[in-house]
């Protein structure tokens, strides 16, 4: 019995015809069917690899994973600008025009909207399954290839799971790459997520895990890193760089940590908590924020004016420390008109503490402001008097000296 | 000559019974044995790749590492809990019930506790050894499955060593997973470590080594991280979670760094200093104390009192900035009874500098407690007058406004 | 058409005495003409992946990599300490003498100074080259084995590139271990670079990099870590050991980011910021300076004194949060004789911002001076009054309380 596969190698039983060059995801869906006709005992279902070898695939029909311990693994996560070579013009003397390594091209035909699917009813959830280091190529926008927009999606995990990892991949040109479902002790590490209208978004809820060293680059349509119901993530030593709505956007996360990341973006609301977002830590981390430069995407925004903050607080008792701040938005840029941008705007919540963040801008900002729904903010060394706007009185205030 | 082996493929020279399902151990022995035969000359020995396709293995016979540059590597930690399992009553009709991927059960029947043995004498230290993305399953916690104790051990390096990597690995239900001894250099990164008694335990002496990005949760008998005797560790970007007697133990520990890590505890003492520990940083993490909630466990705890510090600092020295501490722990629960819970106990050392950090708590609490033996202490900006308790009078205090 | 190469197996066309034991680089050269043979349609090209297994290999001829998506793999870094082996005496009862693991020793007989060169005209980039788990040895630094000078290179990029990856590499005797011009979104993360003159020097401009978890000390002579007309970039989570004539070298770089790494050195400038060194971030790192206790390597320094700062800033509007400071340097040690060592020296620039750091240190120390040039330097909570030495009135202070 084998627990090694290799797309290039197998054949589908009772279609001869199918190759991974066709449709990769017969080929991956007769691959798990094989391995759950042998494993059979319920006390020995180690699962198996499935190895890509660099090369040009097509998925037209989702592969769906339905057992625990299966790794998906490529050499190669091969990311190329899809974004430069549709906004370049002729690129008929480039050496190459597409992504490559193990590339999968995500064609469906099938009626779904993604390229792979890992749900299980029962139990137990399904534990460590892995994708790793292969390519998952969207191909194309369509009509308007800056849209961000087609339907795909590269991974569901789509019902709860524990001890998973999407590690090394590369995903470009998908409206969505990530999306994970409840997530318990999920590792989203090492990847290279670029053009994609969404990036990694983690929804239902989920504890106790990490999308950590991953370089990151979403649309302005869609969020790098998004989070939903979660508490003890950790988001440390990501290097998130623009488009996307925001960086990192938190909805009703508690206790989860911000760290140590590189953040860079076009728009306000780099860091967006939304809902009911507690016990949080943003520390250690450097934000730029800046005006997108590249003529093709200079008409889009994500539709929110410098009054939102440039990081966005809902919720209280989260920690803000320790952290950069350069902003470089020229006055003519700013909306609405005439306004003074705001870096960290305290929307709502109770007892937030703001201390130790250093702010550079060219022009006059508010490094803190606090809306009248908050209380009990503290702020310390993080801007001048003439920084601070409190829009009540339940706060404490120490001014950068 | 090969320096690529295949645990299925080997036949071990004289004993054509032997199998990687029987004993994996007698196999990679028997590999080893032929690394050494072929790699007779000092100028050349380099090593060889042992791959441990996905499989249900049983050690039953220690394997003895006494080569530099082994790479011992699987395709998947395989991690499911089997806490979860244990304590669910009928599993009959769950999917599975053991881990997967690349596992290796350990069962040695040869009188030694370790799955894995690194050790050499003579110069020079062992270099280079890896251990890479396979499963070391203890099966079984006996009589009480809640009780983390089964004398097995998955990997002990037992002499000194260089640049040796763990990384990737999944250990679960061990009474120790990971024992190093000596390390210089060493590489912890990247792994999955749970249910475990002790995950990870640095002895005798270290430095500059890291144990990183991992995700790892303990037992209450046991550790998540310990070092002892290390300089120049770091620890950083791991998701740790319980239980775990605590998060992270030093002992004799110095010019170390704990930074942009997750931490989540149910016990006092999460971050543990004992005996000499100086001029370590404790730096932009997150803290998250609760107490169990789970009923089959709910019975045990680490024995400590909420006075011990949810951070224990012995030694002077240490820099304690921008960490935020989530306490949860209800009134009836703490011990002593009716005492006030301590975030930051200094229990002795001079001149710890404590500064920015942030406590969230729905109960009153001491955020720092300076016992009798200590001096200098420097507390700014991490809590209120009211919050701080020195029982000496010689320190800098200035409250959070 | 197979898109996965072995070394050990592959044979080029018309010279069949060529082996990769004898020169690894006319095989991959040979490997990547008959990628590009194999590969010739413009929008499928998806690159290959070349494994080099353990075993000893000469590299006489450099390779040329001037395709995207080549993966080129081994098993193992195979570190050893050749510092140590060459300051032992008499090695003759070793086990081992040389690294190990995928070891390609750099012999270069071509007139080229590296092992490998990445590099091509025309559009786009490159994109996706990878190197990734093998060993880079330079073998000896001649008559002067504690010179590390050599004349060698192990990787040179040299076109622009983008979402390159070097990752798990082990380099040892280079005198310039990684080097890479006009980076985007390079990954240089889980390496072992170690006893070369320089480790990682990343030239010409650059952006939305990252320099991660890896292990990492250069010679005295060199750079752990330089970068220069980069922004954007990330260091985080390394552990740099000595020597290095610094740890990190920011040359005219901006909005990047050195956070959460445990940094150790023997000179002053450990950190150092060259030329406009703007809106960078460093924040929740340790560092611990003290002298060479190595009798060798004693007589060897980087050539500045002690009032060059620890940390050297030139450029404004840079933020040092939340570090931790052991500085263990003799007063006998120290250069100029009887100065007062400083710590930071914010040497120029307008409004840094210090804040929250500790500094460490048995003998009296600057922990902050500010040079005459500089104005606007923000101080706070990071030494005592006593500590700090302004040369320019125009700046604000709190001290320590």
């Amino acid at each position: 019995m084998t627990t090694v596969y290799d797309v290039t190698t197998w054949s589908v039983p009772g279609n001869p015809s199918a190759t991974p060059y066709n449709d990769i995801g017969l080929i991956i869906n007769s691959i798990i069917a094989d391995i759950k006709s042998q494993q059979t005992s319920q006390s020995s279902k180690p699962g198996a690899v499935v190895y890509i070898p660099p090369g040009d695939y097509s998925l037209k029909t989702r592969v769906n994973v339905d057992i625990s311990y299966l790794t998906i693994r490529g050499s190669g996560h091969g990311f190329t600008s899809l974004s430069i070579r549709y906004n370049a013009g002729n690129t008929s003397s480039w050496h190459e025009i597409n992504p490559g390594g193990s590339r999968v091209r995500v064609e469906n035909t099938d009626g779904n909207s993604e390229a792979f699917r890992v749900y299980r009813t029962g139990d137990p959830r399904l534990s460590a399954v892995v994708f790793e280091n292969f390519c998952l190529d969207g191909v194309s926008f369509g009509s308007n290839q800056n849209s961000y927009v087609n339907g795909k999606t590269g991974i569901l995990f789509d019902s709860a799971n524990d001890s998973c990892r999407v590690e090394g991949m590369g995903m470009v040109y998908l409206e969505r790459g990530l999306v994970v479902r409840d997530a318990d002790a999920l590792s989203v590490s090492g990847n290279f997520l670029a053009e994609n209208g969404t990036c990694v978004k983690l929804i239902g809820s989920g504890q106790a895990s990490k999308v950590t060293d991953n370089l990151i680059g979403a649309g302005y349509v869609g969020f790098s890193i998004f989070a939903e119901g979660h508490y003890g993530l950790l988001v440390s030593g990501n290097n998130v760089f623009p488009r996307g709505k925001s960086m990192v956007h938190f909805k009703n996360v508690t206790r989860s940590s911000i760290s140590a990341n590189r953040l860079h973006g076009y728009y306000p609301g780099m860091v967006n908590f939304e809902g009911v977002c507690t016990e949080n830590l943003i520390g250690a981390n450097h934000f730029f924020r800046e005006t997108e430069k590249f003529g093709p995407l200079m008409q889009y925004n994500n539709g929110l004016d410098e009054l939102f903050g440039l990081v966005h607080l809902e919720g209280g008792n989260n920690t803000v420390t320790g952290n950069h701040f350069s902003f470089d938005v020229p006055s003519a840029s700013v909306t609405p008109t005439g306004a003074t941008p705001t870096i960290i705007l305290v929307a709502s919540g109770n007892n937030n503490y703001i201390a130790a963040n250093n702010t550079v801008s060219a022009t006059a900002v508010k490094t803190v402001v606090l809306d009248s729904a908050t209380t009990g903010t503290k702020v310390l060394d993080s801007g001048s008097q003439a920084q601070f706007e409190p829009y009540q009185s339940s706060y404490s205030f120490r001014a950068t000296p």
